[in-house]
Parts: structure tokens; C-alpha cells; sequence
């Protein structure tokens, strides 16, 4: 049977494990497409490394052009993360003519037009299902399953270290950083958890969703971003009490000539789907003009998951080699950068959580929904907590009516600097979901 | 640029619902594939019918033979349902070398062997993503996505009728009668909604997804099926009680040797993902060796989600037909009929809920529990609530540990034949999916 040859660069936790499927599923996978995938080599920095698994010593290089100049070599599978060298190593593989699959989503959110444009004019296929959702079909699902659609919007929970602190936090009363302690103790958070928890990572995501779902390059610098960083327990359970969950949620939505991209902790109602998504799960909730609402769930990261995904991709990729064809699917790559014009965030309309922390007086109440009124934002629920110590400041917590957030920016600056409010408002958007 | 002609067979909601989209998304679908879509013939019944959108009627025919004997049409689009002559036409559609996109989940489900072998011996592109989920591409998350997985489980909700139904007796409080009159008002459930309802429809759609994730043709015989037509309000709330929701679930699940496919309903935990799934939505939670838990989630039937599903398999087909590549991904076209043998219902182990009615007189308690304690079947939680009216038999609410469904019938039989029992025992299976 013949064998495909692919060239690896990096051999960390996702290399392993797309070597051990290949190995694991070799027969059903040479069933299924009638080809044996072989990795010829893996570039690595240090061949000598003890590692997991024993792979022959000999198909480990420390040289790119090891794997660039082979012939033999027709499909090169970036997996070693970061923007230098993958991007350049990307690039000259798709020059030689090669087929690339990455998992990298720094170098599409950061370069997507420069390497999907390059992918487009050699015309070979660029594969990066890996690079959003781990093992979630969401690429795929957007570039050919989606295809005669025109995608309205994508609402994600696209990173899993925030959705697991949230859901414990939620589900055992625990603090934001005790939780947090636990992600790093089960693996799902980073000992420097910095860019899952500042929601820098979602944003890297939505942004190549959003390039895709609307074949216009959204750069992750775009994207409005607010992480979980501040979110306090009591704002989980006075949004529980109004029948809401706090999700980190990725937003792309398409009007007529703008778009929206943005990364934020949302209240939606916890009788819809995406509340139900718990622990390390990711999902994406799609809405197309033919398809309507579709969801994908499923583990966004981890070993296995992620080396389904780009197993997936390398079988694409030989396909496409194999068959000497042009890529026939150009979604996304047929972009034009200027198409449409992002929505600065304060032009955007939300309903509102606000917590005030008041004083404990006569007329602090009124003070405040003056200072809304002022601002044109209409409350739809207060609650007010009686004190609980002397002098203790006391939440406040108010839901509204739809706001401009150039307003509530505006009237919370206001707020804030009254007398009789002793913190900073916390604020949180709420989507009420159908 | 280029146009590729296609031959639609029929011309109903889900041949329109494709003849609208084409015609909408003409634009986005050009600038994705480069090429035009274009539906030359169209074969109907009658070419004079009063139709709700405008076609030229020149692209009318009533004679197959038009359309298969065109040797521009290089790709045939089966609309029509039903078993006689959908299932001649593709098979002949394929036997003149023609990619062949199908919705038809009947001749799949009976006759998959023949049209899956007929398209693999041909090197044809036979798409059937519209036969099962509507608009979920669940046919290419198996095929594609997860190709580098062994699959070990399909669990579905994939009938919307029925969980429509369930939904609104559950939320609603409405008996069965009521809640698919409601279901047939707003237009979810068929005139004669018999196939729906007992569990079939189910069935067909089980068959096809086992026959993909097993490379085992499965018929839609060999499923085992129980509907929702003797579904009581009652059980809806007592499972409430005791923290699960009844869906009408359908299960493909691989053991070493063989393998298990049934429809029935099912208690499953009220924080799984699958007890959210809510209305007319259909949902396909998926475990693969590498992948995890995957769920798929979205409108599983309707004309415009359909549409959006047959348009992506028109696009594979409209690839393979412009390349004349032969299709790379036999999976599931390679199967061999005999490699798993189906699990006999009776011998496959449940917790079980059991609904007794029971006389309200001293010792029934210890009777029924007599014949549990003999079949081997052991009580984990009993719920008994005192007598209403007098004479009225009371309901006697029992889970269970793990019980071979064998031993299960046999005490069922025999309870069901005591003097103080006076209805037949309601059963149903619990998932305790995690």
C-alpha cells in the first residue's frame, strides 16, 4: 500500500500524540483512505531528549531543511507553537509546494493574511482545524459543512481553563483563585495561566473564526478583550438568583456592514444550551441564514483531542497531495482585508449587570439611578442587600434595559466617583440567548 | 465562469429550500469555490403544479432518463424520498458515472450495502449528509473529521418531533395527545406522525450513523425500537424527582465483538448535556478513542437547515466531478456486512425506572420486591405515594442497580400477573452518562 511521507516540526504534547494515533488507528485509517501516512521526520531542538514514547532515533533532525528539501517529504505539520520560527518554517513549506497543516493559532490570528494568502497563490491546501477547539470539528464545520450558508454569528466558549474555574467556582462556592489552583492541578491551566485567564487566548480564536465565518482578517489586536481576571463569586450567585450563568463568551456577529469581535464574561440564561457547557469543555454556537443554530461541543485542548484534529487535516492535506489537486475550497482565503469595518465597542447596545458598592445611607439609591437616567439607561431589576456589619458597604446589584456602552462607560465613571459608592461598579453584559 | 450542472429528482420543501439557496447565495458560493452551481433539470410529477417560488419551466422534466442520459448533468441530487424508484434512480445515477448527493435516509437504512457498494465500485462521490440531522453535519464530523478515531458511541436525540413532544410535556405539563397536536400545529409533526412516534424514523437514522462509525452495514431492522406513544406525564415528573429527564434516545455503541443499536426512550441525568437539548433541536454526543466527547447540535430536519446540509455534499460532489478525482474517503463504503454482530436487547444490562400500580393494601410492597429479589434485580430507590382516592391503585416508583433486561422481563411478567398488581408495570432504562 502506498505511504504518504510527512515532515513534523516539534514533538511536544500534540506531536506525541498525533504520532501515537498514527501508529494506534494505522489499520483503520489505511482502510478508511486506502494510504499509509508514515512521518519520515520530526524536527526537534534536542534528539537526544528522553521521551514518552520511543520513536526510532534516526528520523529526528534539528534542521528545518532536512524536512524542506526532501522530496519525498509532500506534507509539512507545524506543531511547535509561537510565532518564530513556525510562521517562516509555515511560509517556506508552502512555497516548496508542500501541503501544511498547524495547530498554531498565534500565526493565523497575528499573520492569517500573509499565510492563508501564500496557501491561496501556491495554491496547496492549509489545514488548522487544531488550531481552535481542540478536537471540535469547528473549522471544518465552517469552511465545507457551512459552505452555501452566509454565517450571521459565532457565540463560543473557546477556552477551557476559564470555563473550568467559572464552573467550579459556580458549582463549589470557591474563590476565583482556589479554583484556579485546581485547574493548574488537574492540567487544564498553564503554570503561567496569564493568557487563558486576560482572555487573550479566546481572542486569538475568535479572531480566526471570525476571518472565516466572514472572509475578512480579523487580527486578534481587533478584538475586544476583558478576561476573568476580577470576577468575584458574588457575581455568580446574584446572576444565578436572576436565572443567569457567567460564561466567558467569544462573540462574532455580522450586521449589514460592520462586524463585532469581542472577548467578555456574559450573563446568559441558564436554561440555554451554552450554560450547560461545564468543567473544560469548549462550544460554539453557529447561526447561518440556511442552517440556523448549530452547536459543536467537545474537549477545546489536551493531547488526544487535538491530534484527532490534525489527523484529520494531514488526511486532507495527503488527499490534496496525493491527488496533485488544487485546493478547491478557497473559503477562507478569498478575503479582502477591507470588507468589512469592525463596531467599536462603545457604538455596541447591551443589557446590564452592574454591583454598586454603596454606603449604607439614606438616598444612595436614588443618587445612582440618577446619575443612569442622566445617561439614558433604564433599570429593569434592583437588588438591594440590607447592611450586614456597621459601615460595611452594601451590593447593590441592578439589571438593564438595553444601554449604549459609550453611556454606561460614561455614567459609571460618574458613579464611581459619588461619595457614597466605596468600590469600582463591577459591570457585566448580559445576552439573552434564544 | 465555469458552471457545474446538476439533475435535481424531485422538487418538494427540500428540493425548493436547495433551488433558494443556490439562488440567494449565488455570490458567497462563487467567490468560495470559484465555480456555478446550476440546477439544469428537474425531474417532477407534474411540470404544470402551482409552485410557491418562480422556475422557468423549460428545467421541468417527468422523464429520469433527461436527466441521466445529459451527459452535462455530471452530478444527480435525490430529493424525492421514499424507497421506489429513488432507490433505482441513484443506483443508476451512479452506474453512469454520476456523483450522486442523496437525503433519502429509507434506502440508506435498507439498502446501504448495494448503494454504498454501487458508489464505491463506480469511484463515485455519494453524499448523504441530508439524511440524517437536518443541517447537523454529523455524516461529515464522522467521516472527516473524526476519520482518525475509532468510534466507541453514537448517543442522539434524532428525531425532533419526539423530543418536541417530550419537551412540552415535560416544561408544559400536557399529556401526550396535547403536546403533538401542538406538534402538528406548528408544523414539527407529520399529518400521520406514526414513523415519528414509535421510534422509527429513529431507527433509519441510528442505522446509517452505525453502519459509518462501525464500517458494519446496520439495517434499520436490526435496531432495536421503542417509541414515545405510551409515554405518561407521570414519569416525566416522578423522573424529574429523582434528577433525570426522559428522552427519546437512539444508541450505537461498539463492543469488542459486536455491537449494540437501539432506540428507546431513556432517563438521563438533568446536567447532562443531551437533557438540554429542548423543542424540535436534534443532538449526536459522540465518543471517539482519540477525540473524547464530541456533541453536535442543531435543527435536525426543516427546509432550510436540509437544504444547507444537501448544498455542502452538492459542493464534495461539484469537487469531484470538476477534478475527476476519484473519492478518497471510502469510510464508510468498506465494510464488511459481517465484521460485528448486534447485541440481543436481552442481553444487554440497565438500571431501570419500573412504575408498578399497585393495590393499596399491606404486603404489595414485599411481594413486588419478592420477585425483583429472585430475578436478581436489586432496588437502589423506591418511591411510594399514599392512596388518592379509595380503590385507586397507587404508583409504586422503583430504580434500579444493573439488570440484564432478560431478567428484567421475566419479573415484569410475573409481577405484572399478581392479583395486588393492576396495570402493566411502566419501564423505562436509565443512562447515567457522565
Amino acid at each position: 500500500m502506498k505511504e504518504v511521507k510527512i515532515g513534523l516540526l516539534g514533538f511536544g504534547t500534540v506531536g506525541t500524540g498525533v504520532y501515537e494515533l498514527l501508529e494506534k488507528n494505522r489499520e483503520v485509517i489505511k482502510e478508511r483512505i486506502g494510504l499509509v501516512p508514515v512521518i519520515k521526520r520530526i524536527l526537534v531542538r534536542d534528539p537526544k531528549k528522553i521521551r514518552s514514547i520511543s520513536v526510532s532515533p534516526e528520523i529526528f533532525t534539528t534542521s528545518f531543511e532536512d524536512i524542506l528539501e526532501d522530496p519525498e517529504i509532500s506534507i509539512v505539520c507545524e506543531l511547535m507553537g509561537g510565532i518564530t520560527p513556525a510562521k517562516e518554517y509555515v511560509l517556506k513549506a508552502l512555497q516548496k509546494g508542500k501541503e501544511v497543516v498547524t495547530a498554531n493559532k498565534a500565526i493565523l490570528a497575528e499573520y492569517g493574511d500573509e499565510i492563508w494568502g501564500e496557501a491561496l497563490k501556491r495554491q496547496r491546501f492549509l489545514g488548522f482545524e487544531a488550531s481552535v477547539g481542540g478536537g471540535i470539528p469547528i473549522i471544518k464545520t465552517l469552511r465545507e459543512a457551512l459552505i452555501g450558508n452566509q454565517i450571521r454569528s459565532i457565540v463560543g466558549i473557546v477556552n477551557g481553563t476559564t470555563n473550568y474555574i467559572l464552573t467550579k467556582m459556580l458549582e463549589e462556592k470557591t474563590d476565583f483563585k482556589e479554583a484556579l489552583r485546581e485547574a493548574q492541578k488537574k492540567g487544564y491551566a498553564e503554570a503561567d495561566p496569564t493568557l487563558d485567564i486576560n482572555g487573550m487566548d479566546a481572542a486569538h480564536k475568535i479572531a480566526i473564526l471570525a476571518s472565516l465565518a466572514f472572509g475578512s482578517f480579523i487580527k486578534a489586536s481587533q478584538v475586544y478583550v476583558e478576561g476573568i481576571e476580577n470576577i468575584d463569586l458574588i457575581d455568580l450567585n446574584f446572576a444565578k438568583n436572576f436565572g443567569y450563568v457567567i460564561k466567558l463568551l467569544a462573540f462574532a456577529i455580522k450586521h449589514k456592514n460592520h462586524i463585532e469581535v469581542r472577548v467578555h464574561p456574559t450573563l446568559i440564561p441558564e436554561n440555554h444550551v451554552l450554560a450547560s457547557i461545564r468543567l473544560n469543555y469548549n462550544a460554539f454556537y453557529v447561526t447561518g441564514d440556511f442552517v440556523g443554530d448549530v452547536l459543536l461541543y467537545g474537549l477545546g485542548a489536551g493531547k488526544e483531542p487535538t491530534a484527532s484534529a490534525v489527523v484529520s487535516d494531514l488526511i486532507t492535506a495527503i488527499e490534496f497531495s496525493f491527488f496533485k489537486k488544487k485546493p478547491f475550497i478557497k473559503y477562507p482565503l478569498t478575503f479582502d482585508k477591507k470588507r468589512y469595518k469592525i463596531k467599536p465597542m462603545e457604538d455596541v447596545e447591551f443589557k446590564y449587570y452592574f454591583r454598586f458598592s454603596a454606603v449604607d445611607k439614606p438616598g444612595v439609591l436614588s443618587k445612582i439611578s440618577g446619575v443612569l437616567g442622566k445617561y439614558n439607561i433604564s433599570i429593569s431589576s434592583v437588588v438591594q442587600i440590607g447592611r450586614q456589619k456597621k459601615k460595611q458597604a452594601v451590593p447593590i446589584v441592578m439589571l438593564t434595559h438595553e444601554a449604549k456602552e459609550r453611556n454606561v462607560l460614561k455614567a459609571l465613571q460618574e458613579i464611581d466617583s459619588l461619595e457614597v459608592v466605596s468600590a469600582p461598579t463591577k459591570k457585566y453584559r448580559i445576552m439573552d440567548l434564544t
